[in-house]
């Protein structure tokens, strides 16, 4: 990020923009054209994703398993459509029949919507199944991979879905102010159809494409340092290798999970689904939730989270997301935590 | 931008926020409480600005004199709202006259929108005897600041500016992907009394304001590296001297025309109200736009910008903003010139 800045359309800067898609399309285990970087956080990636496809009256089926869900059914009704919600209890996932369900009741719904991982549970929604539910019935399938893409394996082809968005911090690994995102020909057609300009001009995808793949002309400057630093952080992914990368996460999620289980906390949600990268675990009775995060922080560097909606002050979050997931800040984690909790 | 990444609730964080606060209102010359930094780029802030005010059936008085001004209509449009165009050439400036006339014509309009420095016609809009025609009418005043902000007096309270916004590059001289905005009570007033939520979610100011002022509730993931330089970027500002700054743009600004003129070449736009911070001069006959630019950025290192509508293929828009605007810089860029068209 401290490099030089280049120019938006500087024939170098132009290349590094070709060269991240290149690599973007190798995180998203995709073949789409149309992968690229959006000027804003991972929640524009959320916004741009529904916003280009959903028009006013639309029905949307979302699956909410959390409160990124529940934004996500905010957002469709932000811009006019419909959401059907399809919820669980924080800590569930949804099932396949569940979103059957919905789309056989509502045989006009445009798209599925759901989370990957839901940073506020650290549940892992299976895809696949659902991908073939939609896909069937020819739906949009939109999944939102903030918190798991660079960490886990969110293979967009594989599991038949249309739309998908990440951000640059998280298990990427870069910093936050960038998203990706990636759309198939099939939710492209779905925007070519669309019977009126999508409302939020800065996230008009179409627009937005037309910089990054044809005629190269002008949307927004580029947020060239950003890109710069997103363009390293795939690229580190792509030394790694994804296998080993997510294998890194999996193994450090797992010697944490053991670990806080050793230190007799209770983990919370599915134990069938529970992301690697964020670990979700009730805070002890008697335990003061400020005070221990104040102490973490202040007197050990580490910074962990607060517990969101029903969870809020009963558990906290723990991120092992790109560089920062080593078996070393575990074990460093664990011993703070001991240290605090006296046990 | 190199600084260790805090999280966007560590009390370090928003110490850095709310100074940036203090900072933003010193640059802006405003009272206004809310003066925060947004999560993308200048065309975010314009997006912002807008479809915070509008809902669909609300007339918005546009002033165009530019590119950049007929995007705001179009993004008023986006939201539903009907844009009362009041347009002139590329390169003259909008009378007062004009928008008077137009809020006499279109009594229910909501707010009057223009930009101050069209970065397109080289063009600075006068804005005081406008900023009271519309507040005698109680309408909202909302001014487009990306060019000039940083490079020249933008007096928001003095000149009854009621949304006013810019961008992190530009002359502020920080990084693209970060925008900046203030808004006064007049303004959100009018947000508070919409009969319907803001179409973009993303940009919604009420929810982008609770995280900055009241209660750090969170809404996006606030792009840590480039408030950061936002930050210090403002703070250089503050240690050079607002008056100081705008009289380096002005200086800079005039020697570079004088140079471009005694080469023959010919300026563009109405004499009497010409930006600082970006000339634009028609492109000699017999010389080719992009083999020169290309000359420049190859050989010399120096990148200016083509034109835009009527003026592609042939104007030129030389930017001195923020580091980039000294002397030497104007005198290298003219031997430059110099040496490349012969003359």
């Amino acid at each position: 990020m401290a490099s030089p800045i280049l120019g938006y359309l500087d024939p170098d800067y132009l290349a590094i923009m070709d060269h991240t898609m290149v690599l973007l399309r190798h995180l998203f285990q995709t073949d789409n054209e149309l992968s690229i970087a959006l000027p804003g956080t991972g929640m524009c990636g959320m916004e741009a994703a529904v916003c280009n496809i959903v028009e006013p009256g639309d029905e949307v089926v979302v699956g909410i398993h959390g409160f990124f869900g529940q934004r996500l059914a905010e957002i469709v009704e932000r811009h006019g459509g419909t959401a059907v919600r399809v919820e669980v209890d924080f800590g569930q996932v949804v099932s396949t029949d569940q979103i059957a369900t919905a789309l056989d009741t509502h045989p006009n719904a445009k798209m599925v919507a759901i989370v990957h991982g839901e940073t506020s549970s650290g549940v892992a929604q299976p895809l696949k199944d659902i991908g073939k539910v939609v896909r069937e019935r020819n739906k949009i399938f939109l999944v939102d991979a903030v918190c798991s893409l660079g960490g886990a394996h969110v293979p967009v082809d594989e599991s038949l879905i249309d739309i998908c968005y990440g951000a640059g911090q998280k298990c990427i690994g870069g910093p936050a102010g960038i998203a990706c995102i990636t759309l198939n020909d099939r939710a492209l057609g779905v925007i070519d159809a669309r019977s009126r300009p999508v409302d939020t001009w800065y996230l008009d995808l179409t627009l937005i494409g037309k910089y990054w793949l044809s005629d190269r002309a002008y949307h927004h400057t580029s947020p060239g340092s950003l890109l710069y630093a997103l363009h390293e952080a795939l690229r580190l992914i792509q030394e790694e290798g994804l296998e080993e990368r997510f294998a890194r996460h999996q193994k450090c999620g797992d010697l944490l999970k053991a670990g806080l289980t050793d230190l007799g906390l209770e983990l919370f949600g599915d134990p069938a689904n529970r992301l690697p990268m964020l670990t979700c675990v009730m805070i002890p009775d008697g335990v003061d939730d400020a005070t221990t995060r104040g102490r973490l922080l202040r007197d050990f560097g580490i910074e962990i989270a607060g517990g969101f909606g029903p969870l809020k002050g009963k558990a906290w979050r723990i991120g092992l997301m790109g560089y920062s997931c080593s078996e070393r800040n575990v074990h460093y984690l664990l011993a703070a935590l001991r240290e605090i909790l006296g046990n």
